[in-house]
């Protein structure tokens, strides 16, 4: 059995690509914003990638049955100025260092083989604290996309991350730029505490403009509504054990 | 040497065999039911699995000789209108998600060279409580097999397992489906603090009603009456342990 | 670079030689066992086994000079009835499971190559309290060589070692066994606390009989003096820490 | 994907050069004297190492522009009596022992191919204590090297470093041993505490000296500098915290 296999449930013809990646990790801000993305564009899968440096497990559906772990990919044509789309979702990302190597290798042999011209990874950036307006921070292959990300309002700001981009989000951008495919990191400003659509509509406002499409936000934000309210409960809550006895139980004489 | 290697004994002339697998797992429901319908069916050993995703051990026979870390294979021929019948056991699974990977696509290899039809996984779904009646749950790889196994008593719910089903008895489903095999895992519920052969009766009666064969369920029973006496003495022995000091002896004045 | 290299210094006539394993384990038995034989039979070095499944680790030699992680060969020829012996030994054995299988596989295709006719496996078995008196516990590749084994002395158990044995002991006879060389495992009773010079003369004792060879054992009687000083001192100390304050302290009125 | 690529910005001519080894390490003494050297001597870099077996990770640049993590070689031409200088820094080692095996197989295959004659790792020997002045203690892969180092003032104490040499530094004397590249280790002395400059500059001193270069140590002593105001910080701090309170708080009656 190979490391990572690729399955084609169809070979779409694909017109200079850009490929938008949205896998699992901080805030799960990227994945949010790709599967939104994917939602509104009604894009199309076309291709499984299994692997076994995914965990040796299979999920079960609503109906019963069972569906092998797995990332996957969509497709969308452009329309008008706005270029064909390929997106890289799933569930997981590879369990070592050499499976995240392994699988973002493939994908971008993929890449080079229909000839993507850029690559979008989408991610949060963690904070540790509450974040009321999230920012979008970027980091890029060239100096010159870096301009280019300043004038569609994403933030750079020298020395962060400090810890550098980890996982697919990072290794597409690097091993991309080592076949001349540029590449660009959207990172929505997180919590970190929080699985967090407004982040996740934050990096999307940045990237739709970018790529000149257009899309409704209702769902990410209803999401965002209810993660709010349960953010508050739990404050609330915690509030409520750390305050004082109210006054009835403190009157003694 | 080989990641997976797999010696036979002998080589069974087999027709349409159906897989039943019963690897160690939750409750070690799974075990218990395979070995137990190995025994009853009088099945016999042709094929010994070794791998280095095993520990790397030998486990000791009560003669004083050894055996090293295996699965094996048994195989009985149908009667009737029952099948061919492949068993696939061991004391353990591989130790790593490669390793996983590796020793499963191996047996689905080996399943598309015999002709393998369908694979029953056996396992344990484990509640955290204790369980009275064990029910059956479902999982397979075709939603008409959901509905089959529905007429046979196998119960569905929506959601369930939410973790998905880990180790050999997901993966054989996940990776057989890769190739056109259908399967059906079968999930005793049980607590998951001891090991059930209570659960593993449960599975075997809808099992063996599915297959049309019929076996002696007294070895089963009476290894369930030994776990239970085991279980009640522990739940007695807390008991005494946080019950309050007897009246005789809080009687001072 | 392969995952496990063999350099010869001296490619030695070997007449159906037996091999005997004595790497690091419980106790150091098996180690301080095949290196007392090596001293007292004056066997020569023949080649080194480096590898990547051991540590990234070089020595430091008394003079200065350093040396890689490794395992040895050495050889002696028989002499009268004795057999040409070789020896496997080491500071490290393979860190993981697939290392330990490589490096396992290796030794067995070079046991192949130049015919050896048996293994002898020397190990610990640790049984969490003291020994006075260590027997040597057994386990082999046939029933015929149990029996071999109980004329020299050899205890069998059933049920025991109820763990198995682990790592390359274990692995010798399990992968041997598979292409048809026999072995036997020699375990020497012991605390697993402490290295155990006094297990390793009970182990060699029954060995040397089978073997036909006569060594001195003043070396391991003094290393086993030292531990035994050693260890009733640690023992005095935790008794004086537990001890009651003598009486003059508790002397009062 | 290969484990490891090496791609080269400049294939440089170097004339029986020798390599000098700084990877991250104890006080990360190896590192910071490597990279001292290479700024001192204005090497040029020439070749990139990315491998799996380092994070999948990019760091971001002060610029916004990403860097896959990597290892990275320098060169400089030798004046005067100086050889060729070919020098091995980076971020990271491999993570796990087979990646440090690979890694380190591929720098010493490229050693042979351009013929390097001897080999310098640089590295910390972590004292588990504040040292006022670190000495140099070393280890080689040969005795006459062991004398030729001594009269150049490094130290060889017999069984030190106990534990030997974890790593790159290790490594590269022991598998360049087996292909005949002869090497030295050198080690300053360090707490293992801080980053240590000031052992950097201690094990810079001998290595120039060997070399017949001249080198300033400005940038490393002011970095020694805020190192010993941080420690002497730390431990004002610490003393504060450990110190009864004063006099006139304790003034009572």
């Amino acid at each position: 059995m190979d490391d990572v296999i690729v399955t084609f449930v169809e070979e779409p013809e694909l017109n200079s690509p850009i490929l938008i990646e949205g896998l699992p990790g901080v805030g799960n801000v990227g994945k949010l914003a790709a599967e939104h993305l994917i939602d509104e564009l009604k894009a199309q899968k076309f291709a499984d990638i299994f692997s076994k440096h995914f965990p040796p497990q299979v999920l079960v559906n609503d109906d019963g049955t069972i569906k092998l772990v797995n990332n996957e990919m969509f497709y969308v044509k452009g329309k008008g100025k706005s270029p064909d789309i390929v997106f890289l979702v799933g569930d997981y990302q590879g369990l070592t260092p050499e499976g995240q190597y392994n699988l973002t290798d493939t994908v971008i042999a993929w890449c080079l083989s229909v000839g993507v011209t850029r690559i979008y990874t989408l991610g949060g950036y963690g904070l540790g604290k509450m974040v009321k307006e999230p920012k979008v921070m970027g980091a890029t292959t060239t100096s010159e996309l870096v301009e280019e990300m300043k004038e569609a309002g994403v933030s750079f700001k020298k020395g962060e991350p400090g810890s550098g981009i980890v996982g697919a989000s990072g290794l597409l951008l690097g091993l991309g730029r080592l076949v001349g495919i540029e590449g660009v990191c959207l990172m929505g400003e997180t919590s970190g505490y929080f699985v967090d659509p407004k982040s996740a509509q934050a990096v999307l406002t940045v990237l739709t403009n970018i790529l000149g499409v257009k899309i409704d936000f209702a769902e990410l934000e209803s999401k965002a509504e209810q993660v709010e309210k349960l953010t508050s409960q739990i404050k609330e809550m915690e509030q409520s054990l750390q305050d004082p006895p109210s006054d009835d139980l403190q009157y003694i004489g």
